[in-house]
């Protein structure tokens, strides 16, 4: 693996960088397993022997496509990639189109109005692709889906869920039609509100909730009752909570 | 602050020396405060000068205890600490005893067998407190309560929820009279199980869920409702949406 190719997996660490080139990491056994079943373009994948002796029916399927292969020690892909402990695989990956999708009929998006935390939307993708939503619009200051923290923690659900960066209230008014619901303080109980079969969710910020200038777009407020002490709940949970609670 | 003070504080990060000591640390501006309100016996907080600036009366009150109080720079406090960055506080607090409840009667216990994750457990903490549950009954695997990772991730919640570590199958045995569901593959869809006033809910291992040895203790399997492509949900939310449908 030569100095240059090292140097833009690192660089890809970054988000700069990251939108510089139109590229993204996906790392671990798992993800990346299942990246090469996907319909993403993978441009080169790094792995090592361990993972060549377990996967060589795919990587022999990978090898007459144009996705370069490069084996590699476990040690120089520790170097290069972000994770701690990896004797699999990274992948340097094209993003894909920055697009919105219609709503479907019978199904929800989930928007994300300022999430920072890249675990906290990791979780999220995951629980949006438990709960069969297929998309995820993100206001432009929420953190990057691309960020490799965020990608391993989606556990694989990157693949199912797209996401969609915008600024939000364009998309409301675009959206106008739809129900557009949002976990508030003080909103409609979840047990007793009549979701609709197609419509938005708005999930906050990790601190402040959901800004001032957002809420004329909220026609429903809902709230996760709480029955003890605790004064809130993190962002992940929420959104499972009310995701479970509109497909009862 | 002296040397052997800091010394006691490094230590404290670790399980064995919380468990010889009986002592746990409680770190972060919010929790401090929080704590310094509730029951527990604190023996030493230490504190920066910001922190006595916005809490003065609190201190004026614990100056007449028998906790021992030193202000210290934010310097020396994230030395001797686990957070990263910390110009607020950390107490040094005596464990409560380990000691069993009675579930109440219109309420739940939540038994975690085997859950390893310290953030996992913290969120579940919170969430246990969200939804009114006193007591989390842990198995000996389980990841220490007191870990300072489960005590920052708690939210504050570690002071209004218990822990009780014990042998699981004994503690099954003693409670064979109440209802215990499990979080399993194929269970009963928790949307439609018509769960009891009082009860026991058991989450699994994040990796291998309930062990074989448990699941005769377990009377009602229970599931979560999938309706996209994820293959499982993190401990946390599976925990919080369980936790939502039961207080229905």
């Amino acid at each position: 693996m030569n100095k240059s190719l090292q140097k833009l997996i690192k660089a890809l660490h970054q988000k700069k960088y990251r939108q510089e080139e139109g590229l993204f990491l996906v790392e671990g056994e798992k993800s990346v397993v299942e990246l090469l079943s996907s319909t993403l373009l993978t441009k080169a994948v790094f792995f090592t022997q361990n993972f060549a002796l377990q996967h060589s029916n795919l990587l022999q399927k990978i090898a007459k496509t144009d996705t370069e292969l490069w084996q590699i020690s476990a040690t120089v892909l520790e170097q290069v990639g972000t994770l701690q402990s990896n004797d699999a695989a990274l992948a340097v990956v094209e993003m894909p189109e920055n697009k919105v999708l219609l709503c479907p009929q019978n199904s929800y998006q989930i928007v994300l109005a300022d999430v920072r935390d890249p675990g906290n939307l990791g979780t999220i993708i995951r629980i949006a692709d438990w709960y069969g939503i297929h998309q995820i619009v993100c206001s432009l200051s929420t953190v990057d889906w691309y960020n490799p923290k965020v990608i391993i923690s989606s556990m694989g659900s990157f693949l199912r869920v797209q996401p969609y960066y915008c600024e939000l209230p364009a998309y409301f008014e675009q959206n106008a039609h739809l129900p557009i619901y949002g976990a508030l303080m003080n909103g409609a109980n979840v047990h007793t509100v009549q979701f609709a079969p197609q419509g938005i969710i708005v999930i906050g910020n990790e601190s402040n909730g959901i800004s001032t200038d957002l809420l004329k777009y909220i026609k429903y407020p809902i709230t996760i009752p709480r029955f003890g002490g605790a004064e809130s709940l993190n962002a992940g949970i929420a959104t499972a909570v009310i995701c479970d609670n509109l497909r009862r």
